[in-house]
């Protein structure tokens, strides 16, 4: 089959040449998660990688904005160029409160080698997933040095989210206590760089020092990296810089191990799962029909068990999904 | 095809008649899952959809399983009888911190009318909803009154959990703070009813009046259910009785409003869907060949784009999956 130029086809040019307009306008057809922009992204994903790819996560609170801000602009005065995605959690009871953290982003409004993108996705969180690595491999093909992806480190969508990035940075904030920390559970093992963030607070030390006594129990082999935990203050401008010297460090050091390589390989196939999920569901959606309607009503009715039911529904689905 | 009796299937009439021990044996190996066992489960789901499932969700430390015993205490007390499903968060870092909850519904212990179960997967979470539903399953049909799964109330997963219960309760501690709130927003909309626990506390007053401040603001339709908020302490046993009574009245509510075949349907398409999601993950794990792994390569090498890939990786995969 020969592919006549569609619209989007056309941003693609723009969006390697670096123009953040056709990027950000890709982008939002992209979010919008519908086919027809499917081959400008395949395009777009072969001149990816590039980019080095940073995620950013924490609990709600911890101060991951401010951070994202100031390194952004500690990156922007080297004179290198910054993406970011910034993943805001959004139910619809509570609409999205969290969006207003966006605003102490202001100041970078305005600069070309800046480009920021709030996803407040609503729906299915796996849509949520591919629309944001839609967004970080169109910053990746336009160019932009860094790519930040600032999450909510909670739930295993987030955690698939950041698994994505080169490097991870895990943000706490001091005297969160014991519950937190426990939620946190689940993305400390992720993390390549710890950040104790409002390190002007007193209690900033303490913290410092329990996630490096937890660190020590959870060691890693001794060749491999070794996670620094770095204490930075947005309003003071304290670490800042030293947390850009160590995610440039633990590039180098992915790209020196050959570590970078089977990163990016247990990434891509993350992401190819996911999305294989994600086809199942969305197709469902799309098909929902007699046929799918009454399979459900056999497993509500107890008349068929939810396992051969999830079988029978692949088969009805697959030939459409795959076609 | 005609299915020889394996010895899952000699379990079935030994579960239908609620022994407990073939009950504990097929729940293993279910949580084990393979496929093995899938005959028999599937004999089991047809018997299931008496039980009142009534899921608890919160944060750690909320006080949830201190819940959970004393619920269980007052279901008891009153001669019915309850299985108990208790999913524990746990990660290759933190190796489960919180099974220790587990000691305190110690006194139930040696009672045949209750059956607690701890799920402590460190597998794919996708797995963990597979393994508790079957859990569920097993007491429905095992002929269990009441069946109280508890989980973390973070993630999709979790939620997706949940969603599965006739009755959801969401538990909340006093004084948690906002970034809490915010980490909860997701679960407060699948609340039917709010414990806010540890009502000794002198701040307990307090979480009670936010939330039915946020309950105002988030009010349905005026004819459905109206959400309670009940304040309660394990410790001295306040609240529990009123909360049990209120997890009775949902039960009826549901009954009489013909919403149980509405959420029963729901709640059919979302584990069936799920495990359509979980049989695509599992079978590409099984798989994992030189056809795979090339698809994958090509992914990783920005020769393909990982939705063409994904697409591709079902079709494989479809007719293992369906056959």
């Amino acid at each position: 089959m020969v592919s006549d130029p569609t619209p989007s086809c056309e941003f693609v040019a723009d969006v390697l040449a670096g123009r953040t307009r056709a990027v950000a306008r890709l982008m939002t057809r992209a979010e919008a998660g519908t086919d027809e922009c499917r081959p400008a992204m395949a395009e777009i994903y072969r001149h990816t990688g590039r980019a080095h790819v940073v995620g950013i996560t924490g609990v709600p609170g911890c101060g991951k904005s401010s951070l994202v801000t100031a390194v952004t602009q500690a990156i922007r005065a080297e004179g290198r160029t910054v993406g970011v995605v910034a993943v805001d959690p959004s139910s619809p009871f509570t609409g999205g409160a969290i969006l207003g953290d966006r605003i102490r982003m202001g100041d970078l409004v305005g600069d070309p080698g800046v480009f920021i993108r709030s996803m407040a996705s609503r729906g299915a969180l796996g849509g949520l997933a591919r629309a944001t690595l839609d967004a970080v491999d169109l910053l990746d093909a336009a160019g932009f040095d860094i790519v930040l992806i600032e999450t909510v480190g909670v739930g295993q969508d987030e955690v698939d989210i950041v698994r994505v990035a080169d490097t991870t940075v895990v943000v706490s904030a001091p005297g969160l206590g014991d519950d937190i920390q426990a939620i946190k559970a689940g993305v400390l093992e992720i993390a390549d760089l710890h950040v104790v963030s409002k390190a002007d607070r007193p209690d900033a030390n303490k913290t410092v020092t329990e996630l490096k006594q937890m660190l020590m129990l959870g060691l890693r082999d001794a060749a491999s990296w070794r996670v620094p935990v770095i204490a930075t203050s947005a309003e003071t401008g304290e670490g800042i810089a030293e947390l850009l010297a160590a995610i440039d460090k633990h590039r180098t050091h992915l790209s020196t191990d050959g570590n970078l390589a089977d990163r990016k390989r247990r990434s891509a196939e993350a992401r190819t799962l996911k999305i294989a999920e994600d086809l199942v569901r969305r197709h469902y959606a799309a098909r929902r029909d007699a046929a799918t309607d009454a399979l459900i009503d056999q497993v509500s009715n107890r008349k068929l068990d939810p396992h051969s039911a999830a079988r029978q529904l692949l088969g009805t689905l697959n030939s459409e999904i795959t076609s």
